[in-house]
C-alpha cells in the first residue's frame, strides 16, 4: 500500500469559513500549458496622467475637479453599482421570483497621488494614512449600513481599468452572500468550540509554520489550509480583533509593514507587479453593531490568479464553476515559495 | 415617488438552485470601458493539424496512437486531476485542518473529427451522438460513482486550451459543493411545494415569455431570472426528466436541435465563436441510484463571459469574489437580445 502524500495524491480539504471542499490535486503541475497566456501589465506608467480621473488635479467623469491631494483621496464612484435611493422592487412574489431592495454607496480610495507607485514601494507611514482611511470608512459608512465592503482589484487581468494606486469601498443595505456566510460559519465554530475560528487558526499556524509566509509581533499572514487560488493568503490579527477601526496605531503601523512584506514577496514570485483581488471582513455594522459578535475576527484574503509565470494563471472555470473548485499545488508548497523568497523587491536590486 | 425599474434601478435577486442572490444593477452599462480586452479566438484553425493530440490518427502524451475516428471519440485524460486509486489522507483531525480521500475518473471526449467545426456547425444526427455519448458515460460511470460532471469549456478565454471540439467527463468519489447544495435547494423546495422546483419553473418561464431564448416541443432555454453571468442560459426539459440518460430518442434529437438554435443565438450575438462554459446537472448517481430524487430535474448551465463585446468579457472579481455577485443588464435584457437574433449563422450569411 502506497502511503498518503498531499502533493502526489489528489485529496480534498474543507473550508471552514465556507462550508466548503476544495479538490488539491497538486500533480497537475506536471502537465505542460499550451492555453491562453496574459498580456504582462505595463510597465512604464507615467507618475501623471493628465487623462486619468484618478490623479490629482485632473477633472473626472461627472465634471468635479479633484484637489491636489498628497496623501489618500476618496471619492464617489462615478458609475456605482450601488445607490442610496433605489425604489423598492416590492413583496408577494412568487418563490421562483424573489427580488429584494438594494440600497449602498460605491466610494473610490486613491492610495497615493502617483500613478507609478504601489503599495510596497509605499513609505510605511504612507501605508498608515490608507489604513487609517479604511478605518475611518468602516466607522463612518458602518454606523448605519450593515456591510462595508473595502476590496482592491489590481491588475488588469483582475478587471482593473486603471493603473493608479486605489481601491473601492461599496456599503450596502444588505449583508452580501459571502460575509453572510462567513458570519454563519464562524458563529457555530464559536458556539461549538468556544473560540473565535479564526483566532484559533491563527495559533495553530503560527505553531504548525509550514503554511506561514510572513508573519510579525501582531500580524500572521499564511496560505491557508483551504486556499482555492494558487498563491491565495489570508492576513490575521493574533488578537482577537472584530473591525478594522478596533485596531490600534501599533497595529496599524505594523499591519503597513506586514502588507508591505507580503506585496513584495508576490512581486517578487514571478518577477511582475502581482494582480489580485483583496479584501477585508470584519464583524457587520449598521444594526449589527448592537448584536453580540465575538465569533468573528477580522481579516484580510488575497486572491491572486497567476499560476505558472507572470503570463499564466489559474482558470477556474468547467469543473470549478459547475462542481468544485480544483487547485493544481499544495498551500504547503506555495507557502514554502513565497516564505524562501527574499523581502527585498526584484526592482530595487534592478536598479 | 419613482416606481420601481428593473433596467434602472439595482436590486438584488434569489437564486433558489444555490440559496443566494446576485445584485443587478443594470445602469451600471452606461459607464466607458477602459479596462482590459481579449485577444478574439483564432479565426482561422485548421481541419487537421498533425501536432493536435485530439485529431484522428495522432500521437497522445502518453505514447498512445488516436484511432482514426469519425464521430464522437473518448479517452482518459493523460493529465487527470482525479485518479481512481488515491490513498486515504487519514481520519483523526482537527476541525480546521479536516481533509478528504477524493477518488475518480477525468476522461475527454472529442466531438467530431475535424478541428475547425463547432456544435452549432455539426448536423443534428451528429449532435445526438454526442448527446448518445454523454448519456452512456453518465450510464456506465454513475453505475459506481456518486457524481458525473460532463462539462465543457468553450475558447482560449474559458481556459480552453485545444480548437478542437471536444468537452471533459469527471466523475469523482464524492460528490462536488456546487451539486450538494443544488441537491439540497431542489429538495426542500420539493418537501415544500409538493413539485420539482426546476419543472414549475419551466412552466412558469414558458407562461410569462420575457426571459425565454429558444423553445422547442420537449425543452426550452431561458436567461433563469437569476442569471450572474451577462448571457446566462439555462437549458430545461419540460418533462421531469432525473438524469441525461434517461432522455427518450425523441428528447435527444429534440435537444440537438435546440442546442444548434442556442449555440448559433450566441455566436451571431458579437460576430464571434462564443466562449463559455457549460455543463450538466442531473440526479446524483452510485449510491444514491438508490434514493428517492424526484426533487430533481435534469438541466444545462450555460457560463459565457462576454459582457459589451466579442473581446470584453464581465469580471468576477473583488466585490464578486468578496461579497456578492453583481450583473450590469437585467436577465430580461439579455434575453431579448438574444431571442430577437437571427438563427442562420452569421458564417453561413457571409458565405
Ligand atoms: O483540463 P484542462 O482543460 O486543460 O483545464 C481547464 O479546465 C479545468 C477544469 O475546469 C481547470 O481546472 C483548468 O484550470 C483549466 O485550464
Ligand atoms: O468598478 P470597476 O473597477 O470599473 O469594475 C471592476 O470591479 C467591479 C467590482 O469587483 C466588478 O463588478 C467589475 O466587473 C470590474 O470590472
Amino acid at each position: 500500500d502506497v502511503s498518503f502524500d498531499p502533493k502526489e495524491h489528489q485529496h480534498l480539504r474543507y473550508n471552514p469559513l465556507r462550508d466548503s471542499w476544495v479538490l488539491v490535486s497538486a500533480h497537475r503541475m506536471k502537465r505542460p500549458w499550451a492555453g491562453q497566456v496574459e498580456k504582462p501589465p505595463e510597465e512604464h506608467i507615467p507618475r501623471f496622467d493628465p487623462q486619468n480621473p484618478l490623479c490629482p488635479g485632473n477633472t473626472r467623469a461627472n465634471g468635479e475637479i479633484n484637489p491636489n491631494y498628497d496623501s489618500t483621496f476618496v471619492f464617489e464612484n462615478d458609475f456605482p453599482a450601488l445607490q442610496p435611493d433605489a425604489p423598492d422592487p416590492g413583496s408577494d412574489q412568487h418563490p421562483l421570483f424573489q427580488s429584494k431592495a438594494a440600497r449602498g454607496v460605491c466610494k473610490v480610495m486613491c492610495f497615493h497621488p502617483w500613478s507609478d507607485i504601489t503599495l510596497p514601494f509605499m513609505k510605511t507611514p504612507e501605508v498608515v494614512k490608507v489604513i487609517d482611511k479604511w478605518a475611518e470608512l468602516v466607522e463612518e459608512l458602518g454606523s448605519t449600513y450593515p456591510w462595508v465592503q473595502i476590496f482592491e482589484n489590481k491588475g488588469a487581468v483582475m478587471g482593473c481599468s486603471n493603473p493608479h494606486p486605489h481601491c473601492q469601498v461599496w456599503a450596502s443595505s444588505f449583508l452580501p452572500n459571502e460575509p453572510a456566510l462567513s458570519d454563519r460559519c464562524q458563529r457555530a465554530y464559536h458556539q461549538k468550540h468556544g473560540e473565535p475560528m479564526l483566532l484559533q487558526y491563527a495559533r495553530q499556524e503560527a505553531e504548525k509554520k509550514e503554511r506561514v509566509v510572513v508573519q510579525s509581533s501582531h500580524w500572521l499572514a499564511v496560505v491557508p489550509y483551504w486556499a482555492t487560488w494558487p498563491y491565495q493568503t489570508l492576513l490575521l490579527p493574533r488578537r482577537h480583533v472584530l473591525r478594522i477601526n478596533d485596531l490600534t496605531a501599533e497595529e496599524r503601523e505594523d499591519l503597513a509593514g506586514i502588507m508591505k512584506r507580503l506585496l513584495t514577496k508576490y512581486d517578487n514570485l514571478f518577477e511582475v507587479s502581482f494582480p489580485y483581488s483583496m479584501g477585508w471582513h470584519g464583524a457587520p455594522t449598521g444594526p449589527h453593531l448592537k448584536e453580540d459578535n465575538s465569533h468573528w475576527q477580522l481579516h484580510a484574503h488575497y486572491y491572486p490568479p497567476l499560476l505558472r509565470s507572470a503570463t499564466v494563471k489559474k482558470f477556474m472555470v468547467g469543473y470549478e464553476m459547475l462542481a468544485q473548485e480544483q487547485r493544481d499545488l499544495t498551500p504547503e508548497q506555495a507557502a514554502e515559495k513565497l516564505r524562501d523568497l527574499p523581502e527585498e523587491h526584484y526592482k530595487s536590486r534592478e536598479e
